[in-house]
This record gives C-alpha cells, sequence and structure tokens, in this order.
C-alpha cells in the first residue's frame, strides 16, 4: 500500500526514464518492507525550474550560470 | 481548517466533475467532524499518465493493454 | 487509482470517524469519476494545533482564545 | 535540509515574484530555526483555478462573482 | 536536487530498513536520471493504520481480518 | 488561499519558534503575491530524523557525526 512522491524539476526525463523509476520505486518497497507491489503507488511530479528554489534562488539562475 | 488534496490522472475530468468533487470532500469534512466549510480547502492535481505508476508501471502502459 | 490526502488538527477524531472519511472520500471518487475503489487510497494526517496556522496565527492561540 | 511546498492558484505569477518567494522562503527557515540555507528546498506549485476549492466552490467560480 | 516523499503505514520499520529506502531512492534518482546525491532529499512518512484506507476501509480493519 | 507546508527535522522547535514560521510564510504571501492572509494555511511536518534522508543517509547518522 505504500505511495511514493518523486519530485523532480522538468528538464526532459523521457517516458523510458519515469517508467524506470516507477518500477525502481516500487521494487525498493518489496525488497526493504516486503509491500505488495499490486498496491504501491509512485507519482512523479515534474516542477518547472523557475518554481523549484535551493540555497534561496532558482534552479532557473543556477542553469544560467552552468551549474 | 482542513485541506484535501486529490490526485487523479489526466483522464479528461470536466470542470463539472471538478466542481463536484470539491463540493463532495468539502461537505464530508463538515458531515463527520463538523469542520467550518469556509476554511476548508481542496486542491486537485491531475497527473500525466506516463508520472503515475501501480504495481511497477505506468498508467500509461496499463491504458494501452485496455486496463 | 486516486490518492487522496486529508489533513485534519489533531482534536480527538475518533477511529468511526476516521473511517468514515476513508469510506466517504472512495466513494466520492467512484460516484463523480467511476475510479474503481479497489486502487483508491486515502491517507488522514492529524497535525498538532501548534504546527497549523491560518490567518498568520496557529490553531493553538485561535482555540485559547474559544474560536 | 527543510523542504518548503507552497501552493498558490495559477493566476500569473511572474518569475520575479516566485524568486522572492524563494528567497523569502529560505531566508525564514534561516532565521527562525538556524537551518543551512544551502539545503533548503523551496517548490511552488502553481494551480488551475478550476482545481482549487475554498468553502465549497472552485476559485474559478468565486472569480466569476469579482471575489 | 530531487524529493522523494515516501509514505508507508506504521508497522515496525526499523532504523536499518529506513536507512536502506533512504539509501535506494537516492540511488534511483542517481542511476536513472544522473541527479546529484548531495541535494537530494528523502522524506519518510509512517502513518497509523486507523488513518491509511485503500478500498474504502483503514489498514486496521484489514489487518484484523488477517489480510 | 495558499497552502503553505514547511517540513523540517523534529529537533527541538518551540511553540514561539513555529508561531514565527507561521506568521513569517503568512506575511511572504501577503507581501509578494497579495494573497489574503485570512485564507492562507500554513502547516509544519515535524519528521524523526531516522526518517530525512539526505546525500543517500539518515540525519540520524549525521548527527551522530556531529554534523
Amino acid at each position: 500500500m505504500p505511495y511514493v512522491n518523486i519530485r523532480i524539476t522538468k528538464e526532459g526525463a523521457t517516458p523510458e526514464q519515469k517508467a524506470r523509476l516507477i518500477q525502481g520505486a516500487t521494487q525498493l518497497l518489496v525488497d526493504v518492507l516486503g509491500k505488495n507491489p499490486a498496491t504501491t503507488v509512485v507519482v512523479i511530479d515534474e516542477v518547472d525550474t523557475d518554481n523549484w528554489g535551493i540555497a534561496g534562488e532558482s534552479i532557473t539562475l543556477r542553469r544560467a550560470r552552468g551549474e
């Protein structure tokens, strides 16, 4: 029954990469806690770089500096 | 003062359906716990089917199989 | 597959009331969007009144004034 | 290490305003709890007015009445 | 910079198991998307079985039936 | 109508500090976006240090090393 929410910046993750995140997170819960995969939910949120901040500034600004 | 977050896949919910979710969730909190509707917040997140997984695979794949 | 998160202040909701919230939120998704109840998840978070604010002050303070 | 999630309706917040929210929320955690800004994350979610409800109705309806 | 929130029922996960969840979720983001582990945050929420519902009823009730 | 969720580790924040977080986050939304404080909700989650990870390990381990 676990619920996993993965939040990342929207920077071009492909459907294949997102499928791997879903598969990997589900397997992690099975391996570590013996959870039932059939009711394990994984939701990926892709967030605009203007809307994600770390160290007090947006990812947009960090990317513009090449970070 | 409750906050209710309803997360569903983005598969064409209409404004009327979303209005019913908002109304129904608010009324539920009033009926069960006597909460004040004036400060009850309901937020609906619609998530791309590539970004929602259950049983280790995305909803996109399940829909492609007719599930 | 919906996921519903209900956040309320921790002020003595009983197991029976929480069961009604779970049942009611699940039924709402069935009624409005035809969702499958078997994979509908409802999670209730009960939050300390010191940790919930509205209008810039905590619920603890509002309760102390009889609100 | 704090994580701050600010959810607002999508009604035209500019990149500059979002940058101020990121900066202000980060500074608040530094000032009040002495947290390290380098690992303080702020994520802003902008939600469609059809998907945000208060008092049992959507913000879209409230805006249409001039509220 | 990813943020991962893992929500499970509170049924005795040990610190070692939680450490494995943190390590595994972080590694998943590194492997699939090349994210920087230094700023990858994982937060585990353990939720009372009375407060988690699936299929319209609480986990407490399901456990009582041996499920 | 904004909703702000502040997640921190549970390491002794006082009611006074939490009141300042509530007040400060509410004022930030008023100052930057002109939001109505009366319907601005702030919820603080305090998370056990075993349940919060960064760089692939728990805060408990980092604190034990004096970080």
